[in-house]
């Protein structure tokens, strides 16, 4: 089957021109002025931009987490992520201390397979590194999972102390393949959430309050010094600070580079709504959200080629289930919903308003993920020979964002009311249209797994 | 008349990808799988890469220097340039104090006008700034001549004091323009100078020690300092050393951000070339070559994104002129040739060597020049729309530099038996093959002038 | 003649201890409990400090400036010093361009022998350096004038470029001595003056606004620069700002050392102060106040020893002097007067409020200045050997500054109505009781001019 | 008893002058020229330098570690001690992990109590962090125990995790003490060494490779982040490197102060040691030696007082002991002689080869180790009211380091053979001559515990 795209304004990474895409079944087979071809489907994209699919590298679907479940499973997680824009995702398996890697992407694997619309991989979280786990580490290499997360808070539970991490980097690096950590002190984060509470201090702003900008930004410099010290490949996710940035910035003289991405609550929102009564609880996420300040300095740091990746973080609770924390923040399921609103805010704010150019906006929403996850160049361009994951985008249309209207399963919106400039209208996922007039055209379990290649694309 | 280039790998400074060419007179029209078209002339790329043509934005043809000119005029550099897959250059216009922008442009231009080969623009070296040279800039940018060039060295004759500099970075702003800056402390290198010289110590060592790495180091910071106070862009040109691209890193912690070119020459080389007799002189340019150190801090910097360019500051001397200096280390006229070296070297000692990706190598030489200096997307890029100069290269084929095969007007070559892995093999230049089987196949005066637009793109 | 100041708390840089003191004539020759000595005279220290007299080592008295002169005379400025718990200043002698450095160390000299009450010495400022001025360094070191003023701003009347800048620097370093500089970006604020002035903005603030911290930042990075390569003790007269102690900091991780003197105004008061009209005149000085975090950073910087010297850079004028810039900011004479409120205010603030030791005032407020500028231990301390300049200090008096009651030869005060903790009861120079009760005791011309060693302490 | 020390050239932290000291009993009671009294005892102390005894903060007496005792008890060591001019030392006691702090508190002093020569004092390392150590830390300040050491090594034995950490930190300002800390990444140290021992690396060069300058850098920073977040005064023993030096340089920008000590050993001596065979075991420490450039930041860093003292962590062992890891590094009983050689060596090395003033000798072989433990005034200078603690040391006196003559209870020297200038030849330990003549002449038990203040100085 043939498609094509007539006309439209094509914006990739690097390039920005006019043209038509002539896909073949899964794949663009030619890209070129009033292409001479008859195919099965026209579509016409004048006035449009043509970018990439999205690609969000951190979601949590389906996750089990403090005894309850993130509201949206792959069905409804990678369906509301095509309405915004996103075709492919990246979630977390979490290993179980104790169990093997395998029966984590067994279950992961299965909640996921035939469920999915949109394509989606997965990192695999080593939350439990000995003899055992390292000897598995090629096996998910093999698998495509190229991935391996390793969280330096959550002890007990998820935690890696610093011995293993420097195991699990040595094994990764042995192996081809990256090392993804959520960098915060979390041994510093269990101090205060203790202290906060033997003090009475239970609501949400002390969520904020355990986890200032120090525990992020010393646990940045120590991944960095780690990481460097081994030659492997790291990548810190959801890095929200200015200290944390600087931790980075100073360390990397040497010579070294550590990826780094930001998600896009920290580029818009900050902490003075956490002064709220319970209602903050919609933001309660580790980290939490940071000052404007911090702001200022992702948006600088993407310009600066710092932050690679904008992602989302994606795990939303109903309302029913943040209740469990109205009398003590430490009960409060961390997340919020963001998969479907992340293309068109950073469009919004970045774009419109001349904070980053579309070329970057490409490379922060889509290249560079596939570039640094080993998907690239199938996803990630519009470029010949490439899936044709493409997004159809009127960047004049304007449109509010409201729990009322989103596709995600959870009742609020952290950004209710907020006006955008800028409309995903049509969505090809893999040559297919997914989304067009805000319908979904694609059966549930289309998406596919992504097997993900060794690390070996510096940015 | 259609060129079609045939199964080429395709690399852009994002893409990677096997795909054919179609090229309408001067423009790209399309790529695709298997293109299925007449062509008047076809190509056969299997087994090649196809890259957008190298573009140099820092030579000096035929300049008026110390009493004689640089040996390369428009015609036999240019030449050379796309022999060595460089299809497009950025010259330096140097204002003679005391008179106009208009008049030195006029020279200049009279000089490349209808005797380049290559495609051609202008930097504007402003080196009398005052309320007439001011009210210029708006005409030069209207010009296509977008951006300016400050010397903080060469005082009596080029440099500027910061109170001018100040005055144009706010003016060039204004206007929507760029500055260049060759950021060394001028006054301190003559004091050094001036002390080796009445110490009786003339050899070449001494213009190497005359200029010291804090005096580059100082410079570039102070630069930043200016240049993010006006908020006007800053592109330093030249840069060599450790010392000013951390004072560079340093002081963008506070968002700005300033662009930086290295050379070839200080990727590759080292300063115990000075320590031989005269034959130093060959390597006598300024800034000069530096330490090992400098070389592996500037290949991260590449990788970092601090440093968008790798140019060559183009000005070969004969040895016979270099001679002049052979008593006084001051009077030996100061550059290299470089200008066909530079596509061939940066491949085979960066991708060759796993130092840069492809993607990186076409960035650094092509893409990232482009886009800074406003003749992005003309220029730059392998897309739909663009300027078809196309270099087609075997990254298998080795060869050895030699002054005695290389087509640069100048005696000696800085590189003399230097072993290269990989080839330029044809190069179109607006569709037009200008180099095949090492002949140049387009007549003199084919080059036209590039006017550039203002700046807008942020990489 | 013998004195015996009786069961005084005697504080130095490093002691902290109650005893009596014994001074023959001009020297203390003993130090201990309940000495048992018949003296000529007996002064009751107890329940009091026993402190070492003030150095203030950036004065200007009868300066030369604009076309007026500073107001207070070496009579008048000495004695208001000598109130104030100051017992020795150094006062710049400026050199006139194209004359040399003897016939203006004369005419100073001239001015403050026989008149001065209080004991001098003198800075060289070097405003023309050329061969001529180099030849007369070594005069002046032999003369006790072992510290040469550069000024890197007020160009064309007082400002060396940075090629005499780094002569000088080599000059001194070999003669043993030591350089001074006013570090900011001279070119820069000349600019902005300009700048300002086209667009009619005349007012106070303006001046304010013309030198931001980058121009003292920047400079003060330049001059470690130069001194460092040099290896010429460096001295950063009037540092004000954070930009301008961190550049400091870092250009010295490399193992050198310059010392940073900083003023008791910018430790106190704020930028606010020149959003008044014409009011704000009071407070014009060069460089100007800056911000409420960099009065936290001098402090910082003071515990961390970054900062080693508080001085004032006295330089009153009458507000009918002041006046002369009514219309236009960059005719307001420079400076303010602060000679006589040095001491007493920095105790007040820094030692009642804790932010500092005492051992630490003494230290900024007299010992440190004596050991860089080569009078100790002569002057700076309270041991045996040592010229009995003292101060007998109730640090439980509180009183209020106001131009009606204090000594300076002006008529206002820019800390008119502060509350003040700590009063100087008693001030011994030379073992003369200067001070008493409000009085002065001594005669006009008492004071002498102290010959000052080669700089061989380090701190 | 009246004695009298007649024409010494005395030093102090700031003073330098020839006079008589006068001692009453225990105290130094008068100072002054030709002190005119009849004493008891004199001293002719002419032509020779007159300063404060030496003091140690970071000695292991009688320490047991890895199944065996550090072999100098108090016995020896402080006797030794008093030879090479250390009048005081500091041990650490060790909580034994289960155990309370009283506990190894009377386990300690049983120890030194009645056998000590020299005066002590000690610090407790607490290793075991809860609620009922918290309870104990008053306790502890109110017995004079005023400052805490914390291990981030040693897990399972000694190390603290950062949860703990925080908790002491907040702990110990709130009672008015202070936290040492040997910072290191014990996690990483671990996971090197079971690398090494698992590849058969196993001599003592990899006891150095298995903690590279990162493991420190990163913990020095680190902790640093965590002192400035409680507020707690901190102090980081035996720094030995640029990267954690530079980590606290960089962390204190924003006003903090953290309190550094290194030891004799990492001024002086070098890794190339450890490249030896066995023999590198003489140097088996922890943090090992480290590299020539970082001999010189730390030289730097006492000029700049980034470094405040300088100790031994004196902790010997026979061959025989070292023995133990004959076969296997990670037995060797680690720590070196250096008791009785600081005083001497750091006058030769740092004051006669002018690296360091003589008042900075004393600064931080004496002074700030008194003012930063809470012994201030009563140890560490020479001033009236003071301990007489006093070395008469003879600057021009040479003499050779080797075990065959030095006190101490071990049968190797780190020195063996260094040739020194500059001799202890008489000290004294509150007013009684307890070293002449190569002699000891005070009784086995005159050293008393120094019960000390709690953290009021900040130098």
């Amino acid at each position: 089957m043939q498609t094509l795209i007539k006309n439209g304004h094509i914006v990739t990474a690097t390039d920005d021109y006019v043209a038509d895409i002539l896909i073949n079944d899964e794949i663009i087979v030619a890209i070129g002025k009033n292409l001479n071809v008859r195919a099965d489907k026209v579509i016409d994209a004048a006035g449009k931009l043509v970018m990439p699919g999205g690609i969000d590298p951190h979601v949590h679907l389906d996750m089990p987490f403090m005894g309850t479940f993130s509201s949206d499973s792959y069905e409804t997680g990678t369906r509301a992520a095509l309405f915004g824009g996103t075709t492919s995702v990246i979630d977390f398996i979490l290993q179980k201390q104790g169990n093997s890697l395998q029966s984590a992407f067994d279950e992961w694997n299965g909640r996921a397979n035939g469920t999915a619309y949109g394509d989606y991989s997965f990192h695999m979280a080593v939350t439990d590194f000995n003899e055992s786990t390292r000897s598995e580490i090629k096996n998910m290499v093999d698998a495509g999972v190229t991935s391996f997360k390793a969280f330096m808070a959550y002890k007990g539970a998820l935690m890696l102390d610093d011995k293993q991490l420097v195991g699990l980097l040595e094994e990764v690096k042995k192996q081809g393949g990256l090392v993804n950590v959520h960098a915060t002190n979390g041994e510093m984060i269990d101090y205060l959430i203790a202290k906060h509470k033997s003090e009475g201090k239970l609501a949400p702003l002390y969520h904020y309050l355990s986890q200032p900008e120090v525990t992020e930004a010393e646990a940045s410099g120590r991944f960095t010094d780690l990481a460097n010290y081994t030659g492997c490949p790291g990548y810190i996710v959801h890095l929200t600070c200015e200290g944390a940035l600087n931790a980075v910035r100073e360390r990397t003289q040497k010579n070294q580079k550590v990826f780094v991405e930001t998600c896009i609550q920290y580029l818009l929102l900050d902490a003075s709504l956490y002064e709220q009564n319970f209602e903050g609880a919609k933001w309660v996420m580790s980290p939490p959200l940071r000052e404007k300040k911090d702001q200022e300095t992702l948006w600088a740091g993407i310009n600066q080629n710092l932050v690679q990746v904008v992602a989302t973080d994606h795990c939303p609770f109903f309302w029913e289930q943040k209740l469990m924390g109205k009398e003590d923040f430490s009960k409060i399921p961390n997340g919020h919903p963001a998969i479907e609103n992340r293309y068109e805010l950073l469009f919004s704010e970045g774009v419109t308003k001349g904070r980053i150019t579309p070329n970057k906006f490409v490379e922060v929403i889509s290249t560079n993920a596939a570039k640094i996850f080993g998907m690239f160049p199938k996803k990630g361009t519009i470029a010949v020979g490439s899936d044709a994951d493409i997004v159809i985008f009127d960047p004049n249309e304007t449109h509010t964002i409201s729990a009322k209207t989103h596709h995600m399963n959870v009742d609020y919106s952290g950004y209710e009311g907020w006006q955008v400039n800028g409309k995903v209208k049509t969505v090809l996922l893999r040559g297919q249209v997914a989304i067009d007039n805000n319908e979904c055209l694609i059966p549930k379990g289309y998406g596919q797994f992504i097997k993900r290649g060794k690390v070996k694309q510096i940015i």
